[in-house]
C-alpha cells in the first residue's frame, strides 16, 4: 500500500491508478539478482492495515517462515513521511534500527521516484530494500523459499494449477482488491459508479464458484485465496462505508460470508486480522474522503468467529499438509484488533 | 431541516446543535395566532430528503388534507440561497411564484436570523412564511385541522395517549432522529461515539417494545410512529455510511426492519418516500463529509418491498378509520426514487 502519495495522488486530474511497485528485484532460491534466500537475513515490513502486505503475513505463516523471515509491523497512522515504527520501543525497528521505512527505501536509491509502499522486504545485512513487489512478494515465499518452508507447509501455488490461479486472481485484482480503491478513490460520479458495479459483479460471480466448493481453485487453499480474503475480511469494516462500496455487506451475502469465515477460523488468516489497525489506518489516513477523521465504532465484528459450516463442501485446507501452529509470541494481534 | 447553515454550522466548535425554529406561529382552529385554519389558505413548503418534514408529507396524505393544504417540493440539492425551487417549471413554486423559499422567510422578517428550513407552511394570500416549527406543525395538523380532514381519517394523535405519545417521542428524538445528526456532524472523536452509541441503545431499546406490538403506542398508527418511520427509512441509505451510524444496518435488525417495512408498505409512507431526493442531498450537500460529493450505489432497496408479517401481532392500522386513497396526481414519487 503506498505510503506518500497514496490518497494524495488519487485526488489528482485522472482515473486513480494503483503504481507499479519500483523495486522488484526478487529473492530466489538460486540467488540470480543477487540476494539468494538466506534463514535470517531479510526483514519483512508490513502494515496490519494494508491488504496487500496482509497477503504475505499470511503467507508467511501458513508456511512456517516465521523463524527464517523476520517481521516488522508499521504504525497503522501514516505521516509525511510515510510507514513509522512508532509501535516500536524508541519509534524504531528493533531489526533494522530506523524510525521510517523510507530510510531503507534511501538506503537502497537515494531520490527514487514514487512513495514508500508495504509489504516491503529488507535485507538486514546492507539495511537496504530489496523488493515492494506486491504482487510478487508472496508467490516466491510460496515456490522459492521452500527449503526453509516448515514441515507440513501447504503449496499455496502448485504448478498444475499456476494457469488457473493466476487467471482468477488477474479478475480478483482487477475487480476487487484494486477496485475497491477504485470505488473509494473515484474523482467523480461515472468512474465511481463503474468500479462499485465491477466489485459487484466479481463479487457476485465469485460467490457462485464458491457455493459448490470450497476453495477457489482446486480442492485446498492456494494464493487466490490468500488474495481474495484480505479484501472481503476489510470489506465490511472499511471498503463498505468509507469506500461506498455498499449495494450489500459481506454479512448479507451468505456464500462469501461463510466463505471468509471458514478462511478467517484457519489458524493463520483470521489470527493476522488487526481490524483496530484495518479502521484507523483507512479512516484517519485518507482525509480526502474522510475530513473529520473520525472512526466509526461499527460493524459488529463478532459475527467473525460464528459457525461456517463450509466443510461440508469437503476439502482439504492444507492439502497434504498440516495447519501451522500457534503464533509466534510477540506476534499476536492485540485484543482490540480482534473480533 | 437546516437549509443556509447546515452542515456548516456543525463544524464550529461546539458540538452539533440543532436550531430552534425561529417562527413558532400556529395555525389553530381558532385563529388565536392570527392564522386560522382555512381551506387552500396555505402552502406546505418541503424536501422529500428532509426526515422533518417528511413529518408533514406523511401527516397530510394520512389525514387527506391534500386539498386543504397543497404542496411544493424543493430541489434537494441547496445553493448558498438555501432551498431553490429548480424542479418546478422556470425555477418558481407554480402558487407562491417565489425561486427560493428564503423569499418567504424575507417577507415575513427581514433579516431574520437563523437559516431556511423545510417543513415550512406559506400564507398564500400574503406569501409569508408562517411557521417552519418542525415540532408542532404535524401535531397541529392532527389535532387542529380536523375540520378539514377526509372522512375516515386516522387520530394520529389521540388524547387519551398523548402522555405516552410525548414520552417516547422525546426518547426517539433525542437519541435517535437528532442522534444520527449528532453522530455525523460530531466534532470530534468522543462526541461521535457518545452519539452513534445512544442512537443504537434506543433502537434496540425501541425493537424490544416492537417485537410483540405492531406499533409503538395503542394499537394503532400514531404521530410516534411516523417520527421513528422517518429515521428508519434512511438509516441505511445515509445515516449508516454517511452519518457513520453502522453497528448494524436496518436489515440486519428482524424487528425494526419489519416494522419499518410494514410502515413503509402502509399507503401514506412509502408513497411518499423519494430514495433519489435523499441520497442526493446527504451525498453532495454535506460537503464537510464527503468533499467528493459521490452519491453511493448502494444500498440494493429492493427489500423494502417484501413481506413482513407484522399484520400477525395484529393493531388496527388506522383505528376505526380507513386507509388514504391513491397519491394524488402530480405529487407521486419518480421511479428512480422508488425501491
Amino acid at each position: 500500500m503506498a505510503g506518500r502519495d497514496d490518497g494524495n495522488s488519487a485526488y489528482g486530474h485522472k482515473a486513480f491508478k494503483r503504481s507499479r511497485s519500483h523495486f522488484a528485484d526478487r529473492i530466489t532460491a538460486d540467488g540470480r539478482d543477487g540476494r539468494p534466500v538466506e534463514d535470517g537475513r531479510y526483514r519483512l515490513i508490513v502494515s496490519r492495515a494494508c491488504p496487500w502486505a496482509s497477503r504475505a503475513v499470511i503467507s508467511r505463516r501458513l508456511l512456517g517462515l516465521e523463524d527464517a523471515l523476520s517481521m516488522g509491523i508499521a504504525d497503522p497512522i501514516q505521516d509525511d513521511r510515510s510507514w513509522r515504527f512508532t509501535l516500536d520501543p524508541d519509534g524504531r525497528d528493533p531489526v533494522l534500527g530506523i524510525r521510517f521505512l523510507a530510510e531503507a527505501y534511501d538506503r537502497r536509491e537515494k531520490d527514487h521516484p514514487g512513495g514508500v509502499s508495504v509489504p516491503a522486504i529488507v535485507d538486514v545485512t546492507d539495511g537496504e530494500l530489496v523488493t515492494n513487489d506486491y504482487q510478487r512478494i508472496t508467490l516466491d515465499l510460496a515456490a522459492e523459499w521452500s527449503a526453509l518452508h516448515r514441515d507440513g507447509a501447504p503449496d499455496l501455488y502448485p504448478e498444475p494449477l499456476r494457469g488457473e490461479i493466476d487467471a482468477i486472481m488477474a479478475e480478483v485484482y482487477e475487480d476487487v482488491n484494486n477496485g475497491v480503491y477504485r470505488a473509494g478513490f473515484a474523482n467523480g460520479q461515472a468512474e465511481y459508479e463503474e468500479a462499485c458495479a465491477a466489485v459487484f459483479r466479481r463479487l457476485e460471480l465469485l460467490a457462485s464458484r464458491l457455493a459448490w466448493r470450497r476453495y477457489l481453485v482446486g480442492d485446498t487453499i492456494t494464493e487466490a485465496d490468500i488474495r481474495l480474503f484480505t479484501t472481503l475480511v476489510r470489506f465490511d469494516a472499511v471498503y463498505h462505508g468509507h469506500f461506498k462500496c455498499n449495494r450489500w455487506k459481506l454479512t448479507e451475502n451468505d456464500v462469501l460470508w461463510a466463505y471468509a469465515r471458514d478462511l478467517f477460523q484457519t489458524p493463520g488468516f483470521g489470527d493476522t486480522v488487526d481490524f483496530d489497525h484495518i479502521k484507523r489506518h483507512y479512516y484517519q489516513v485518507h482525509t480526502g474522503i474522510n475530513p473529520t477523521r473520525i472512526v466509526p465504532l461499527g460493524p459488529d465484528l463478532s459475527g467473525w468467529l460464528s459457525p461456517h459450516h463450509r466443510e461440508r463442501l469437503g476439502g482439504r485446507p492444507f492439502g497434504d499438509g498440516t495447519p501451522p501452529g500457534p503464533v509466534r509470541p510477540g506476534e499476536e494481534v492485540p485484543p482490540r484488533g480482534r473480533p
